[in-house]
């Protein structure tokens, strides 16, 4: 099943994911003068416990078409679905349990620890999100603080163990645990732009997947703050409704989002999320990550 | 909602576990020397991972009813159940890492590592125990396989991990996990028994819960490994169909296994089971712990 998720059961089809954190691991190792070998199962670990909350979360999310292939639950069933994700839970912890063949005992703990508070702020922000569901309308503290645990707990720790890894002192790796936290917003709300506008072969869902769902990104939260106006209520009728939206309601929706400024509203929160990690990188002197900095940015701006 | 799974939101009507996990643990550390401090954030951890399968068991049998409460599931949704679990999964380890404050970092580090092994072993049973739901078949040896993880693992490291928090060599470690093993799976046998004999009374469901839903205990297992007859086509030909059993089914099936000699072979099977750990424990000179050992005993006979 874990073979089937991660596409290695049919590798000529499989769409590797962009392995984004284990990528922000291994460059903040290098950059601190980490050897490779004293962070490589950390990468690993931090992977396979994203793809552990990736298996749940397509459960809780009714989704079942990942990379264009068959979810694991959909594959299997529900409860093969859970337990699966649970094993991969387990494994990733034993992998950075490996780390203690090459990192001191007490470095490891640490690692583990950031790993496992990472796991529960995760679950934090995704019962947030789940809760969000049932809701009317969501705010933007409100979706900064999901977000800051979907996402960002996994983005910080990225570079935190990757920090760790590497020995560097406390407070370094804490400075290095807030510029993850910053890519991260900034990945996220990359990635609602996409969930609204993005084409399907980029995303590898359908256009308009989120609002289809009506899932609270960025964009509709920022929108349903504005002042009362037609365009607003389009959207504020839109996600009123309990149904799934058909495509027309799909397409008014984006084009009220477009109308209110939306995009342009994330595309700035998107730069300013990149330019506020630059400034943490620049006072406390750490790697900019320039390549995962290129990666975010042009993701944001090639969805037209 | 963890609350709610512990029962802490209506505390008068809350039935309390059995906590036979978090007691092997303490018991083991304080027979091996070791301090109550050193011991109770792993028995915490332990007593918390057990939750969190339950939170995750109760989604996957679809059970909507524990100790006559309604499951996290059933009061939260699905969403919230597999999110709130994992939650409890994450605190487990996060607790069992306050060991650190009186326990050498290579050791806690040990203690991790039998925790995760043991949840990704009692993964693999789970796993076996979810395909049994679809099989018209299930062979003693598979079964035995089955519960070695899906309560063994636990139990298993219940002892070891009390028996490393008060600082015994590894060896003996080992020989107190071999023992959580025999008696886990003596919990299994008795806790199957009582899932097919026991009145609602003593266990929280209905009486014949487990034949109901056509579940395979050992009483079925042992059953069905006998040579052809009446009684035991009755059994056979319950477990072949696909639909949940009526009470005059259940009361067949139950008559039919008693007919066999199926509860006899279980209590003997159960017997068997603590004489092992007997052995061991005297072998090794372990703890014997009595009022675990009477707890067992005294509810595989209760049933009547």
């Amino acid at each position: 099943m874990i073979r089937h998720h991660f596409g290695y059961d049919a590798p000529s089809r499989a769409k590797a994911g962009k392995r984004l954190r284990p990528q922000l691991l291994l460059r903040t190792a290098l950059e601190e003068g980490g050897r490779i070998e004293c962070a490589i199962d950390a990468a690993v670990a931090i992977e396979i416990l994203h793809n552990y909350s990736l298996v749940h979360d397509d459960i809780e999310d009714g989704d079942d078409l990942r990379h264009g292939r068959p979810t694991l639950w959909a594959q299997y069933g529900v409860p093969h679905g859970i337990n699966a994700g649970d094993a991969l839970c387990a494994i990733s912890y034993l992998t950075l349990l490996h780390e203690e063949a090459v990192v001191p005992p007490d470095r490891v703990l640490e690692m583990l620890h950031v790993l496992h508070d990472a796991n529960l702020r995760m679950c934090e922000g995704q019962g947030l999100d789940i809760d969000f569901e049932t809701k009317s309308h969501v705010t933007m503290p409100q979706y900064l603080d999901m977000i800051a645990g979907k996402t960002g707990a996994l983005f910080a720790a990225s570079c935190e163990l990757g920090s760790l890894a590497a020995k560097s002192d406390r407070a370094r790796a804490r400075a290095y645990a807030a510029l993850g936290r910053a890519y991260g917003l900034a990945f996220q709300i990359r990635d609602d732009v996409l969930g609204t506008w993005g084409s399907s072969d980029l995303t590898g869902k359908p256009s308009g997947a989120d609002i289809a769902r009506r899932k609270w990104g960025f964009p509709v939260v920022w929108a349903l703050a504005l002042p009362p106006s037609d365009e607003r209520s389009v959207v504020e009728r839109a996600y009123a409704q309990s149904a799934r939206l058909d495509a027309a309601g799909v397409a008014g929706v984006i084009v009220a989002l477009e109308g209110l400024g939306a995009r342009a509203a994330a595309d700035d929160a998107h730069d300013r999320a990149l330019d506020a990690a630059d400034r943490l990188a620049s006072e406390s002197s750490l790697d900019r990550h320039r390549s995962i900095r290129e990666f975010l940015a042009a993701g944001a701006r090639r969805v037209a």
